[in-house]
């Protein structure tokens, strides 16, 4: 039977979740894994919470400073449950330099120091396991290090802020305004009080830089992910989306075109009838082609207490088992290369105006589009008595420069009355 | 750099794929893995087929006899890719007992004989690969396995065989009759000429056989698992599923009843909003509910070259960086226990009646599932001018044996037509 002693430092949901978890199954892990896991200190800064739930743990220590736990000889591994990026990042480095292996759900910590922290983990022999700092419960990484191990990555896309899926979820299915969903997703708790980090897409960018730099083997920084939030869907869009047969997506993408890469956040259209698109309100998912075995998917939670906790303690059994055991280093962990950018690619494009209703506007609009090579592959128009008028452009492929710049001058004529909408259709999933 | 010297056996549709991935990728696998793949011999009943392909290994040798690759001492691994239960049962016994980790494909070897093969490599202390028996391109049995490891299932539910799955796709999307979809599957290639082994569901049994055995830690024989196929299948249960909101598939499952294990393989109509029902045409798909993680699901290609020997070669991988390191034997491989059966699940059940159009008929069928305990959800009785009259029942949760006393005293009646059609609906996926 080998032991695993494990210093847990952080608490909060996830931390309770591991506690959870190592609670009931450590007997099973014996019995399945032959690895006894022994939870030998926590330090939380929320002590009274956990002091019932650490009676079932008699051995435990409870530490109000974690650098006993760092620096404690007898700890073979730590998890870092506190998040942020400052403590953090001397939590995870500490204990590597102190031989120990490394847990972590922090996604923040992996897309901004990943680098440096893989880096010492490889001088020292040592692993970090990071399964829970993307889509919670979703075994991708794992899946992407060893079960696609053998393959080549042409495209990744994934729904990995579940937030936004549910926000974006609501304003479909109960024909919400934007401002109406978000309140509801603060309400049932899948929104935070200022909800910047998730619907502005920044959350999905450390995600996608995460798991592209682990794809591609090659890292993604996270200042070379283009970022486009939801904040500006309107219930019309999602209304139009759905009559086109598309639904609306907020993804985190990172993709080969002729040898570059393109990664980006950004909300999409996607062909109602694609498994990826009945990806619903909280739920998470990962979309991927490769040279052999794509295309394919993973659907799960994306976050909860137990859900991303389970991630934690797969690392710890897989982890555990491999400590000592002089193996390599696993692959494609942040390796040094730099991102190139393409954001050349050609792609259709879902653009809506809103004008007077006036004979000529269509015209005036598709002049601009033609001037800049942009050609129209539909054209809807609402019947309607009233103005504005929603006028709705399919185009053929265009480059995202070429539709910026057109729509920066129709925004000026006359004629339009907000500012245009323009949505990538991703018809290729 | 650690050497892998690799004998391969079978050099079929997977076998000439893992070739030609071995060519393509195995410099990339030297720099990401430091492991040195070397194809040292092959065996294969069609030589002529492979020998252009072999150009690319030019120290590989071509053996008529596979017995000099199990017994010759330089090979540290062999792949089983022959397929049957015969020879192959030689191949990966024997290599076995020369102390060579094995890779395979074979779900029909490994759900009629993995317990025996997986005691014997615990004995000897070495591994057998199997990702690709199941699911082709979908690394479900590492998820199963690691990324799942600390989790306990609650149920699993397989889109195992692209066939059947591609034949009800048809069906749907085209309106045809099975026999119809059936021909056009084969003159795919998407169907064998005798079909028997896809369309009653025996290969799906062979596959939730082994998948269910690893998720639930528990040997689930083959003997033990339902089987019923989809050639009863009529394109108006297709039509009426739809109208109810749902559409049937061909599922593997194993789940958990109150400690016991019910297994099955049946056509079941899904939810058509939830994901698992819009894995359509050849595609293959797992859903799973656990204690903590799920639910979740993957989703990929089930078959072909390519994407099966992408599972072949992820275990080379996998396996070869395990191989001499004292690692723990992984976890659930065909457990010795046996399977509990539990058959007396309560589920929701769709009948569809072939009637004349007499007052009083649905009275008497009414009284029938009464008399059994089924009670009525809803009825519809499409109108018509023409008998037949198809009534289709939607009944609340009930018994498998209960429906089926039912339909067999129903059946007897002389108002109906032809045999009535019972199908369970999955709702609670």
């Amino acid at each position: 039977m080998e032991r695993i002693r494990i210093g847990l430092i952080g608490a909060g949901t996830v931390g309770s979740g591991v506690l959870e978890i190592l609670k009931k199954e450590s007997a099973a892990y014996r019995e399945k894994y032959g690895l006894d896991l022994i939870l030998s200190s926590v330090s939380t800064r929320t002590p009274d919470k956990i002091k019932k739930e650490l009676l079932n743990f008699p051995n435990c220590k409870l530490e109000s400073d974690f650098h006993k736990i760092i620096s404690d000889p007898e700890i073979d591994m730590v998890l870092e449950l506190v998040g942020g990026t400052d403590v953090a990042y001397t939590i995870v480095s500490e204990s590597l330099k102190n031989g120990k292996t490394v847990i972590t759900a922090n996604k923040a910590l992996l897309s901004q120091r990943g680098e440096e922290l893989f880096s010492l983990a490889r001088e020292k022999g040592l692993e970090i396991g990071m399964e829970a700092s993307v889509a919670g419960a979703i075994p991708v990484i794992r899946s992407i290090k060893t079960g696609l191990g053998s393959d080549s990555f042409l495209s990744l896309y994934g729904i990995l802020n579940g937030t936004t899926n549910f926000i974006l979820s609501k304003m479909e299915l109960e024909h919400l305004d934007y401002s109406e969903a978000l309140r509801i997703a603060q309400e049932l708790g899948f929104a935070e009080k200022d909800p910047t980090f998730d619907v502005e897409g920044i959350d999905t960018a450390h995600k996608i830089s995460i798991l592209g730099s682990l794809a591609f083997s090659q890292k993604i920084p996270l200042q070379s992910v283009q970022i486009e939030g939801i904040t500006k869907i309107s219930r019309l869009d999602i209304q139009f989306a759905g009559e086109l047969g598309y639904r609306i997506k907020l993804l985190g993408l990172v993709r080969k075109i002729s040898d570059q890469l393109e990664a980006r956040v950004q909300p999409v259209m996607i062909p109602v009838k694609h498994p990826f698109a009945n990806i619903m309100n909280e739920m998470n998912a990962i979309y991927y082609q490769t040279a052999y075995a794509g295309p394919g998917m993973f659907v799960g939670k994306g976050a909860g207490s137990l859900p991303t906790a389970s991630s934690v303690v797969s690392d710890i059994l897989y982890y555990g088992a491999r400590k000592n055991k002089g193996l390599a280093p696993e692959k494609n962990l942040f390796p040094p290369a730099s991102v190139s950018e393409a954001n050349g690619s050609l792609v259709r494009y879902y653009l809506r105006f809103t004008t007077v209703d006036l004979p000529g506007v269509l015209s005036e609009i598709s002049k601009v589009l033609g001037d800049h090579g942009v050609s129209i592959s539909s054209v809807r128009q609402n019947e309607t008595e009233k103005e504005p008028v929603e006028v709705v452009v399919i185009t053929h492929p265009a480059t995202e420069e070429n539709i910026k710049k057109s729509l920066k001058i129709i925004d000026g004529l006359s004629l339009i009355r907000h500012a245009s909408v323009a949505i990538r259709l991703e018809d290729k999933l």
